[in-house]
């Protein structure tokens, strides 16, 4: 690196030239690249605004200005610049910097993220706290195409101008949600290009202005209104959009060109009259020939573990096999990370992909099964679920209506940390009357109670959950042995002679298992939150002495808390504690949450005084 | 009433000429009005959608194509004309209709509502399924200018083009939400006018197209085009930000005149190359002086209990009295619902209203708390918070940001029913770590927790939560009695030779006082959820033998739950079971519930074999 990395970047930026400007940007993407390959983590993004970040700190402060970060996982550049050069290598490593924002990280972070759409609501916060203060910052919103497609984006959007909040807007348009993006108003976006006709009409315009040059100052301004309305009509331009909102629209600008996005940011620096949105073309994956061509891949880089088949590929497959059935799968713009790419390469018409717009899903979802005798399936992570919260609420469940929910990624996540780790949905779905949560103890019975949903119907709304992880399993085998199943909890080892019981929600019963198999236990792998399995309750109620629970999700409204309404002495809980867990390997922070089973087991000895058979 | 009201009258309106319908609208005002003086109900959005809801039903047909009204606060019309003549006199009571569309109350009934916003997500969802079985029905939504800057109305109408869904949008625009309209938008709609220019203007332009007539088919297309955009920006149309999103935009339409709406409807039904939106301006309240005058007073019309101050008024009572303190309270379009409009007469910079945009809200809030020293309160329906859920865990909780949500109508809410309870509120916010969770006993304690959250500051997120109700109270009084409090819980009745340990939470512990006072129990009001008062909870531990806890809350993943992992052997809980509970007053829903002070009593004496003194 033949740039200083001791000063923070920011600052040292202001003295390039273009050319050091050029060459820094490369070292930026290279030294991404190398990391990203290491770390995993999200590469295509991070290349994509390279130039921007660069463009964007030549031209506003990041310690002086607000600057937020949509998402956020495109903030490795601004991460870089702001005094994090050497602690980037051991980014989302336990102990390391965070790969979205985090407040309490850095004061140029001025909001965390992970979800997609939060910071024009964020800025317009800062906006209405600089007004009560009387402070005059800079604050400006860094927000993806897709992102922008959020519902709280859009409705936060809409109420810039009412609340007359300044912001600036810079759309980082990529042309890419996660998946493919969706969306008339990228469709806008994307459409936007020169007309021929532009060319021709503008004389005619030009030539009317100037006859009516002496026609006085209303029609002159008429006229350039017409002009402009012409422009943006013409150029198929998304200004009108924009400026409906009461927000000046700039652009497009090309995004690797940071002499023009310098001029532009400070065309939107010096727009004092309103809140301003600034379009930049980007390309995801920018600099790097394989991540150019195949960006979705890389959108978050993960080395594979070749062996094991995740979760997600099962309910791919699953799908995908199932396909001649009547149902569809919603996806928001998650197609790749639920494994949903299976199911469209033999059936693109299966997979309907509505954006990030979570809450529409699961209401549009709930139509579609009032519309007629079709299944809906809807794919989401356990995180982004929380987002549709109210809608499983008040569309879905008080409704009864029959939907199928695979909650992806539910539990631990590992490396991205607490914006997205899935362990709520235990505690906030088991409080929705009428719905059934049914948790799967492995790949083979994920399959299956994915299977038996489709083929057997559903008559209340149904959640499957299962966490961020995979077996080393034959699909084909999987596939073969499909087989309708019940939500009965299942002995994994029973010992008659034991007062022992051991209940592990899900696939965390494999942990269990292995680390307490040798144990005088009964345990037991719990196939279903909701309802609880009442022949095995019975059981528990006539015959356990001591009952220790395990689940990989919080405590707090776990399913625990179900355990602790039967019997609580001599009943010990595993699971997240009520705390945010770190971002770390999921192997650490099982670990640290006590589920790994080297810890199931000293925690199981410590109970018992090391007696290895009571 | 001189209408066949035994066959539903969307049949008998087909056969009327427009005299006779007017006399059916001035009849089903009439009606309207009668019923909601007795039974309470909305008012004024119902009284605007007479006519409305007439023509919809000379041109669509309710039971043969889908018309979904968002919210459905304003179905009353609609129920009226599809069945349910007689049975309206009950709406909103015990046994009688429902206040809002039912799917399971008739199948005219498309899709339930209470919530504002999801209407265009559900009618996406019909169409959906109506695509993959080749059925062709109309599918409208009815939706009001406030619901429509809701994130998932606008996240909806940004996918309906790239869906390939043709729906057909009624927007019924009366310049309201609830309390006044907020968004750009509703500016947007509002500023709709012809301006003097574009007739001027005009000329030049036909002059143009006229002389250009020879010039060929692309460039006659093309000013046709500049005439059209031209068109849209000089009334200032908002028909570009709809058409930009691929909606084919009609209107404004007078929303009063059925023979106008007819013909604008027709075009509408007619319209087959993409969704369309029609732009009805209607007067809510209209048809009634005093309504039309007044029309937030009786969006809801309520009896008021002159004797009783409600909590709302309470928290907006003591809000104003604070007003030098440096604070921001946010409301979502519900200003007086909250009792906000108190704060607002005296210091109208206090509050801000975002429309209905919960999830926002949230997030601006949290900003405003990193902007500066300012104390952000949410001031939010408990049933509408669950729109946040997710900014609550991803914006607020997991960045430590102190923001104060009173949570208002926590509980059951009587004749709106369970798409308003705000049973869930315990449940949801407890699983979510960081967070505080207060539950006033009474009025004066609820003033001085809101009091003492403002003059002290908080460090972490607190939620208060007070139910629908209210006391009979001076505010005077309480305002001079304001002191600093904790969040200690309070013994009612201490009974130290007693190992019966009564815990109820918050308001509901009055009634369980009431119930309980004369028996020899320990009584507890609960005045914090989390945390737990650890020096009680240390006391129940050595020396309860039977505990008792109340809750206006699920119990699934409610308080109740924390004691059960205390001890769970004469544990009895009381709260909502885990079901939807229908419309009916607040009273029959505490009856039905177990939570009035005579089932307190009575299920007491069951547990206790009818001895009063153990």
């Amino acid at each position: 690196m033949k740039f200083d990395t001791e000063t923070p970047l920011y600052i040292a930026l202001k003295n390039m030239n273009y050319e050091e400007l050029e060459e820094l940007a490369k070292e930026i993407r290279n030294y991404i690249f190398t990391v990203v390959y290491n770390n995993n983590g999200h590469l295509a993004s991070n290349l994509g605004v390279v130039e921007l970040t660069i463009a964007l700190y030549r031209v506003f402060d990041p310690f002086e200005d607000i600057v937020i970060w949509d998402t956020s996982h495109q903030s490795y550049v601004h991460k870089l610049l702001t005094g994090r050069w050497k602690d980037f290598k051991n980014i989302r490593k336990k102990d390391g910097i965070s790969g979205y924002t985090n407040i309490h990280e850095s004061q140029a972070d001025r909001f965390g993220a992970g979800h997609a759409g939060t910071s024009i609501a964020a800025a317009l916060g800062y906006a209405i706290a600089d007004k009560i203060k009387g402070v005059n910052r800079n604050i400006v919103s860094i927000i993806g195409d897709g992102a922008l497609g959020c519902g709280m984006a859009l409705e936060s959007l809409n109420q810039l101008s009412y609340q007359g909040a300044k912001i600036k807007i810079i759309l980082n348009d990529n042309n890419m949600a996660i998946s493919k993006n969706v969306g008339s108003l990228s469709t806008l976006l994307n459409n936007f290009r020169v007309k021929k006709e532009y060319t021709e009409v503008k004389k005619v315009i030009k030539d009317t202005l100037e006859e009516h040059h002496q026609v006085g100052k209303d029609f002159e301004n008429l006229l350039r209104r017409v002009r402009d309305s012409l422009k943006y009509s013409l150029y198929n331009s998304p200004a009108a959009f924009f400026e409906d909102m009461g927000i000046k629209y700039y652009g497009p600008v090309d995004g690797h060109n940071i002499k023009k996005l310098e001029e532009f940011l400070s065309f939107v620096k010096d727009y004092k009259e309103n809140s301003v949105l600034l379009h930049v073309v980007t390309k995801k994956g920018k600099g790097f020939e394989e991540t150019e061509a195949y960006p979705t891949k890389f959108h978050g880089v993960s080395k594979s573990n070749a062996e094991k088949l995740s979760y997600s590929k099962v309910v791919g497959y699953t799908l995908a096999h199932l396909k001649n059935y009547q149902f569809v799968v919603f996806t928001g713009a998650m197609a790749e990370g639920t494994g949903l790419d299976i199911l469209q390469n033999v059936d693109n018409n299966k997979v309907i992909d509505m954006g990030i717009t979570e809450a529409s899903i699961v209401t549009t979802a709930a139509a579609v099964s009032l519309g007629g005798k079709i299944l809906p399936i809807v794919d989401v992570y356990s995180t982004f679920m929380q987002r549709a919260f109210d809608s499983l609420i008040h569309d879905v469940a008080l409704q009864e209506i029959p939907v199928l929910f695979l909650l992806d990624r539910a539990g631990l996540v590992g490396e991205d940390g607490p914006t997205h780790h899935g362990v709520f949905d235990i505690s906030y779905t088991r409080l929705i009357p009428n719905v059934e949560i049914w948790t799967p103890l492995d790949a083979q019975d994920l399959a299956n109670m994915v299977y038996t949903s489709i083929i057997k119907g559903i008559n209340k709304p149904r959640f499957i959950r299962f966490p961020r992880d995979g077996e080393k399993v034959d699909i084909k085998e999987i596939l073969d042995k499909l087989q309708i199943v019940d939500n009965e909890w299942k002995y994994l080892k029973k010992q008659k002679e034991s007062n022992v019981y051991v209940l592990a929600v899900g696939t965390l019963s494999k942990n269990v298992y292995e680390a307490l198999k040798t144990y005088d236990v009964n345990i037991i792998g719990v196939r279903s939150v909701k309802p609880l399995d009442i022949r095995i309750i019975k059981e528990l109620k006539e015959r356990a002495e001591t009952i220790l629970v395990y689940e990989e999700g919080s405590l707090k409204g776990g399913f625990n808390e179900e355990i602790f309404k039967i019997r609580n002495k001599n009943v010990y809980s595993y699971g997240i504690d009520d705390e945010f867990i770190p971002h770390a390997s999921r192997k650490e922070q099982l670990e640290y949450c006590g589920l790994s089973i080297e810890k199931i087991r000293k925690n199981y000895e410590k109970i018992f005084n090391n007696n290895k058979v009571r």
